[in-house]
């Protein structure tokens, strides 16, 4: 085993000095603009980047979950990409409300070429960038402080000239320094204060300055720190729309964004599901959804969640992670057994109150909320116990077992999944309840039965014919009621069994409706359940003592399991 | 669209009151104890849990990465998970510096079957939880505080009399408030205080106090601000080991972790690549390599991290998406052209460098220092250009183009890049350049030369025997070299060519070795590259001559494209 030291290899992240810090005691209560970079940040970074049909689509995927700001392409760098935003402006595909951007670099044919691809576009943002971190000036560009800031201050210059020439668009300006996090924050402040010099914004005019986390070097909270210093130290912070870009490399995107916004930050740039360069961009959806289940609105739409995944997956040609939150297959899903109860038991009390906040066990969003059901909420395998299998049997199958009978029957499940080592679906659920209680039929068969009463006595007179290992007999009872009636005819017939419990409902409606009877008898001092289905509230009764008897007789009732116990 | 405003639905976190709070201007210095919970809460989440086979190769997977502490069960709840501690300790699977864990509910009848479970350990943690969180006492479990203290304090007297009573098992004692986040804190310090004064830890007897972010709940700030507070608050701090065991259900599980281990935790419950229950543990990979990039040593071995990750997915039967940090098959993966201009820039620096600190352009790590290779860095598409193209000659075909020729060659890549939309390997990058530069025939083929030379005299006399469109004729010339005779040869029979750079190494080594010459000439007025190979570097150049005269005749030379130059 190789534990090697990195501490001569890599040098810790030096933070900026910022001790009295405000972020930490902020949260966030609006949302932040949103700026989508799917089709550039999103789409260099795939093995095969997007064609013109997969662009059009991720592009009216973006308009319909609600974006305003999307960054389209990089069209002095790709002739693909240039082609792309002129479809876009000339084909009309852009709604009056949504802006697009375009990044370019701080290069003067390459600006021009990013206006010709602008050329008629209703309102725009040109995004510039030029490298202002220390090892990209040093051995990337080879320039000096005072030879990057004119980079930066002539492409400003360019830029603003070309907008001033081209009044048909309602442009907006966005410089980004690039590698914030890594630049000298001085120096950031220096090279952005030269840029607003040069291009004059105003509080009625802001320019938007986003400062990337283009590789992500620290935890987050030294990028919060980061933003908080640079809007406090830079002048006419009113005159700024302040933009992050994060970017994933530490896992903490998500984190990084949110930090930074109580820092801030105005205006996040990020990707669906977090698709970018590397570990990928910071996923909005996720950022969306964290707001949403704090009660803020997200401004964006993602109240039927999995076909804006399967779009997105379709576009970028790379999957989702079934844990991905909000949206992965898995994580509205409860397998083990104590939690499947919590949920179980959550939600009842939620249908009690259904105007109190949500506050459901291990659910931190209600699934119908980005269009998910309950169904997958509860799934069942080694690990669950009789929570997820009550819930399953009353969710898909209308079967509501009694507390007792739900321990027992859990047994049955449990040993499946044992020997199994599978996920048991509901299927295989009611098949188990199915061959366990309702179709076995040795000694006993319920045939038919007869009931009658006088009037004004409460007693009723039952006359049963039922088959024992295939004989028919008829059975004769009196009792208070049609099961009382029965037993008494068992008795007679020389089988005694006393009834402990009962419990019957209704499943299914209208012409389907059938009664389901649960019934918990005594023979020879055991108790054990029978259940038994029928159209007739009797019949399912009867069936249901009948079952717990052949039950009885049957050498393959279940072990007692010391699993059950635990997953009450 | 559907913007719905859910703040009648959902409330914001109420953080805890911290304003002096010291965690943001501390950085983790040290790795925390890691506990992996792999086979108990990743386990207990799988659509299918793993099978004694798969236990037993992810818990040797735990080993050979550097586990110290693996919580391999929850014994009492599963007969699967009894056999498989049983089979640890009965097979003497566990060496004598791990220490497994097991986790059971605080109920009698678990813990005594919890105890069966671990006879005969050598090193054991007991983890008992219950419930804490107030919708869980109210909804779920329907006690009151002190019913809730009462039964924590009966666990812990129960287990620390079991711990008494089979001596031969060096033991731990854990305790989990369970849902401690959403606990109220000075609940939660109450509790653990009771559970303190009957466990009676001590400086050199210390017990385990986890405090679970069961469900993410808020931004991981606020986590940070309860372990902090909690570990200002609670008695006899030095006593406690304090754990973190974060969840991902706002996709911030790591910032969650690093930022507690900031706030004053020792210890990070968490799994391999963040399995684990909905949106998963925290990822223990991420957290061990994110301090090795500051760097700490993690105290774990992910120095070859693939085949950890093919392992993890075999056993857990689920996929480590291409963008995880640090393992995802495109994490170490530029395919932009600016992004790969840099990091070839970036990487010649180091070589010229190779004592200095880790800092290459969007790598935060060395690739090697994880197993990975830097073949894939550099992948070739139509975002790329000149940078990518030219790395992927050098690296994989040994060919390394001056500047200019890379200009020109990668404009033939892009072209291709945009017409097939496809990612370029670096096969048909080599394909397209012996295309365009070696296989031209058209209308001149060398034959053969032979040179010869005056002692002490700066002049060559060359004899070339060329093919003209099939065409055999002898050349003559003079020079002061080889090229100038060539040139001279060419003019005298009607071929006006003006040599403007020369560039010539070898490639390959041994027998196989060959020269590779790149002539920039001028013909027409017009300069053009050409280039030739052979075992002698005087056919290579003169080869390279011919190459450049056909593609002057070739109506195929490709056109100048924008894209050429904003990739320089």
């Amino acid at each position: 085993m190789m534990l090697s030291d990195p501490a001569k290899k890599y040098r810790p992240f030096v933070a900026v000095d910022l001790p009295d810090r405000q972020w930490p005691s902020r949260r966030i209560e609006k949302a932040p603009i949103w700026a989508s970079v799917d089709l550039r940040d999103g789409n260099q970074s795939l093995i095969d980047p997007m064609d013109h049909e997969r662009k059009q689509r991720l592009f009216d995927l973006l308009i319909n979950v609600g974006f305003k700001q999307i960054e389209v392409g990089f069209p002095s760098a790709s002739q693909t990409d240039f082609d792309f935003v002129r479809a876009l402006i000339e084909q009309d595909k852009i709604p009056d409300d949504v802006t697009i951007q375009v990044l370019t670099q701080a290069r003067p044919h390459l600006i021009e070429r990013t206006f010709e691809a602008l050329k008629g576009a209703k309102n725009a943002i040109v995004h510039v960038y030029n490298a202002t971190d220390p090892m990209f000036r040093r051995v990337v560009f080879q320039v000096n402080k005072e030879e990057c800031i004119q980079i930066a201050m002539d492409a400003t210059r360019q830029i603003r000239e070309l907008m001033e020439a081209n009044p048909e668009t309602n442009w907006t300006f966005q410089y980004s320094p690039e590698l914030f996090t890594t630049t000298e924050m001085d120096f950031a402040v220096e090279i952005v204060e030269a840029v607003m010099d040069t291009y004059a914004p105003s509080v009625d005019n802001r320019m938007i300055v986003n400062l990337p986390a283009t590789v992500e070097v620290a935890t987050p909270n030294n990028y919060a720190d980061q933003i908080e210093w640079f809007c406090r130290n830079v002048k006419s912070r009113d005159t700024l729309i302040v933009s992050v870009h994060p970017h994933n490399d530490r896992g903490t995107g998500v984190a990084a964004a949110e930090l930074t916004l109580m820092a801030g930050a105005d205006r996040v740039e990020g990707t669906l599901f977090g698709n970018g360069e590397r570990t990928g961009n910071v996923d909005i959806v996720t950022l969306a959804m964290n707001l949403y289940t704090q009660g803020v609105p997200p401004e964006l739409d993602f109240s039927n969640i999995t076909p804006v995944m399967r779009e997105v997956e379709y576009c970028n040609q790379l999957p989702v992670h079934p844990r991905h939150p909000y949206v992965g297959d898995l994580v509205f899903t409860a397998f083990s057994g104590s939690h499947q109860d919590a949920i179980k038991k959550g939600m009842a009390d939620r249908r009690a109150h259904p105007d109190a906040v949500w506050d459901v066990p291990y659910l931190p969003i209600d699934p119908l909320d980005v269009g998910r059901s309950y169904e997958a909420v509860i799934r069942v395998n080694s690990q669950s116990g009789k929570g997820g299998v009550s819930y399953l049997l009353e969710q898909e199958h209308g079967i509501e077992l009694p507390r007792r009978l739900s321990i027992e029957f859990s047994q049955v499940v449990q040993e499946v999944a044992d020997r199994t080592g599978k996920e048991i679906t509901s299927q295989m659920i009611y098949q188990a309840f199915a061959d366990e209680y309702l179709e076995q039929t040795s000694p006993f068969v319920l045939i038919n039965h007869r009931l009658s009463s006088e009037p004004d006595s409460p007693k009723v007179t039952l006359e049963a014919v039922i088959e024992e290992n295939g004989e028919r007999q008829t059975l004769h009872g009196e009792g208070n009621g049609p099961l009382a009636a029965f037993i008494k005819a068992l008795a007679a017939a020389g089988h005694d069994v006393e009834i402990i419990d009962y419990h019957e409902h209704s499943r299914g409606q209208g012409a389907d409706a059938e009664a389901i009877a649960y019934v918990e008898v005594r023979i020879d001092g055991k108790a054990i359940f029978g259940v038994g289905t029928d159209e007739s509230i009797t019949s399912a009764s009867m069936k249901g003592v009948l079952s717990a008897i052949n039950r009885h007789h049957s050498t393959e009732t279940p072990a007692p399991n010391v699993t059950a116990e635990t997953l009450a």
